[in-house]
């Protein structure tokens, strides 16, 4: 059976990989991608999402812009990581499908609704400004959608400050919105991503598929590899985003465990904090997880043959 | 020169008394009427404003429906103070008219944008849930209204807390994204507002008219009276949210004075209070001012003509 | 019938003037002076406190020296305003006395405990830091005084920020303490000060007195009028400690309004506020109060007699 | 080399155990107990300090009563951990020796000013209210002292809140205080004391000594492990303050990790969190570490050998 999703991103390194994924697995139907600023503007994401749409060989797939900015907090973006477009590292072909007239707090709005109650499942590899606006404009999408598989957020590990992720912090606002809805939400945070680690040995799989594609995503990692060495002390880039969609096409390569979640607004050192309560069992009704261990090999595999299949589309 | 406006409210004992002063007087063209979750529920205080607007013989204003919750807070109700119908005191009629479809952030934005640039002004009388949702999915508002004149805040006055206002309590983060946008925006507060008082010599002039109305608004000062002695020991009670159109009719009658303006969202004691910073003269630019004294006579003159117009209607 | 006082300070030009009023008063019986780091760092104000005694002649007063830092938050003095030395604006003369071993702290505690209760009153006119270590380490403190009469805060004036006043803000956990504890406590804050302004002809009627002390004043105000001016924009500087020794001299110069009282840690904004909640009657038991009003006159004539008392000692 | 320290307490069932251990190994020169309110109240524990002292015939080691509340927060004390009396499960032995005169801020400062500079260690246990109150009151302390070794705390793991723990959560200003001084601190927090489980395996080993101290610390263990069982969970109740004199005693015990920590002292849902920065390599220079990891058997062998040691005093 395959997943309606609706990719709510801001390429991105690891969003465009995410896009590549879902679009190339019979798992997923894309039903659309929404862009929201966030590791670069929004002006900058959203021609990004259809450069990669390009690449991808995915032109039919829709894009809607949304959110410029965060809720309540002034913008923030990761350009230390992403780089002054936001995908650093390549040449950008030039798009050749156009953006929706619709915002993207519309349009997920009427696809949920438009679609039979729990078919649609909202991912988001952003900050989460777009599905908090979306949720509050129509309060049904939280009995309506499937679940929500969101990248962001960590319990025991943090990158933009001691304990918060960036997608988090940058606007925990919206955050906290989409963590206390009664959605099925499952956090697939830091402490997850920084398992999905592009090694050399992913580099030499993907440069053997030789394509357009593989060399576009090479291109990407080569940037991301030095940004995370530079920045953040990594050996190998952690590649975020795709983790959400390899969960949605096979659970068995994220494990997860329910426990109760909320997002701090208020701490000095903890804004943006995704806080787990693990000291007792998740309570009867717990509507969260978080992702805990991936499967780096069928992970990277599933990556890899999505890469690959762009050549036979 | 009439003033286009939209009145997004909450109906509520003085907002009904703002939609008859709005629709009864010639300088205020009211294009719509939105409602939010504030004083009451969402689903009553929009039931409310149709019904004022029944009394008001106003049905051709078009009325939409907003946000039934605060941005990021839980839902809170003012109901000691306007009680469980949100307009107690009177039997309130059935509403000859219906809600529109379209939700009220759209017609909010569509409104403005329809309109040439600076001359839709927004009158928000409730928590500002609705106008923040707005400016964030449409950032081009900001440039594009006129000004902002809302009935709400304090820089001196409390009421919900020691130094909170009930509007600004419940929905700090949307007030937070109103107070600093750039667009022009006069805080009427409780400064103001508690100098609107209904005293005896108000509703004798008001029982003077002998009409429908003016019998309804008598109603709702009896109830806000009584609530108003019980909850917060006035004498009087204050008519607050149409000293906002009061001002917009006849600006003489509000003296203001230009002053920064914030919102605190993380203090313990002070959380929701309209933050004015007097150390200074108002720097240049400054595009936030406080309403400070009303003419009490004046006010009250416009407001019942406005009750005695509805006859002629 | 004479008030025994400990003046708890940080010297500082009203600090200066305080000690000057409270040595050259019959009404008050100064036990001793602490110190505390604030306007200057801990050495420079205990320094100016020595010296102010040696021009007032007041070397049988004993000084103490307390906390160097604020509790929690990092040290912030006010340079701006009284410069360099805490002094500046005259040539300070050197101490003829020394600090007493003891410690602050230690010396309010035992002084307090060893006279009858109720009969030592408190006047800290800098950072609340000693008052709180004091009464956390001798928690029958709070029994046994008389009372606190602070100069700092402001019910509706900052100057250290939008609504806060550099006092309290630069230790405000110190302040929650103190304004917590069951004492009475009589606030002197801006809002009064602010009324103690010297003017020009306050400053005729000292230079009248022609002695050395009125000279020395003369010096500091003539800093801190230009202080003010450019700091602040105040045509004339407000002298603020003083106005706690006035009140104790004779209740009728300043008078004051039961309400009750706390402090801001956490706001954004707000963080040091002393937040006042004037929406009723201040209930039975409340045992803080805020000054309202300063009979200007009467105040500087208690300022300029004391001055001239200097010489006849 | 035996190891001069001060154990800053409040037993409670593991102070208790970290009294005898600290008093029964050669490797530890107990110079003074001083108490704090935290388990339970001052008087109470501070009874018990006494009490453990005499069935650890350790009656020549001084205790000293310190701060009975936190310093800004309400007093609030571990009940349903440690029972009504702090020490429920046994019958608790009339002290045969009193508490000293001094107050045990005055206590630390004096022992640790009269020895040598790096010689004496601070081992709070409790809240670190005493420690704040010590080192404001006295800044030379924290150059003076050889290190600080608290138990308190979590980098990963909460108990009092989904991630602070009792100890900093009650008192967190005065941890703020603690942890930002510049000694060297080692923070045993309970990532590492939920190591430090009293096994049935454990419980028999204690049970083979046959002394009056191993059924007190039997009795002890028995009330704990029903208070751990129903109030969190614990199939074994982790015994958490003797952890920091097995460190003391033998560092090859519990291992550590050196990263900058701070104290929560704002956040909704962290307030108290200690806050530990694993990001990067701890910077050169850094002071604070954590304990990671307890050696089970070695640490359980140190405890059971010094309760067997009390029978040969």
């Amino acid at each position: 059976m395959t997943r309606k999703i609706i990719l709510d991103c801001d390429p991105g390194h690891d969003d465009a990989v995410a896009i590549i994924l879902a679009g190339g697995n019979d798992k997923i139907d894309l039903l659309g991608i929404t862009t929201v600023g966030g590791n670069q503007t929004l002006p900058k994401v959203t021609h990004n999402a259809l450069s990669v749409l390009r690449v991808a060989r995915l032109t039919e797939v829709p894009v809607f812009a949304g959110c410029a900015r965060p809720l309540v907090r002034d913008v923030e973006v990761a350009e230390g990581i992403h780089g002054d477009s936001g995908l650093d590292g390549v040449e950008l072909p030039e798009p050749v499908t156009s953006v929706g007239d619709q915002h993207a707090v519309d349009f997920i709005i009427e696809t949920v609704m438009a679609n039979e109650p729990h078919t649609v499942t909202l991912v988001p590899t952003g900050p989460l400004t777009n599905i908090a606006l979306a949720v509050r404009k129509e309060p049904r999408l939280a009995e309506r959608v499937q679940e929500v598989v969101l990248m962001g957020g960590g319990y025991h590990t943090g990158n933009w400050s001691a304990v918060a992720e960036f997608n988090i912090k940058v606007d925990p606002e919206a955050a906290h919105i989409v963590f206390n809805e009664k959605w099925p939400l499952t956090m697939v945070g830091l402490d997850l991503t920084h398992q999905a680690l592009a090694t050399p040995e992913v580099e030499e799989d993907i440069r053997g598929i030789g394509s357009q594609c593989s060399e576009f995503v090479l291109g990407l990692f080569g940037f991301f590899r030095q940004a995370y060495k530079e920045q953040q002390g990594f050996d190998n880039p952690p590649v975020h985003d795709p983790c959400t969609i390899a969960y949605l096409i096979d659970p068995s390569v994220v494990s997860t465990r329910k426990v109760p979640l909320d997002v701090e607004l208020n701490g000095t050192l903890t804004v943006g904090m995704t806080v787990a309560d693990f000291r007792a069992p998740a309570p009867d009704g717990c509507t969260t997880q978080v992702a805990v261990k991936l499967d780096h090999a069928a992970f990277w595999k599933m990556v890899v043959d999505s890469i690959r299949a762009v050549e036979t589309r």
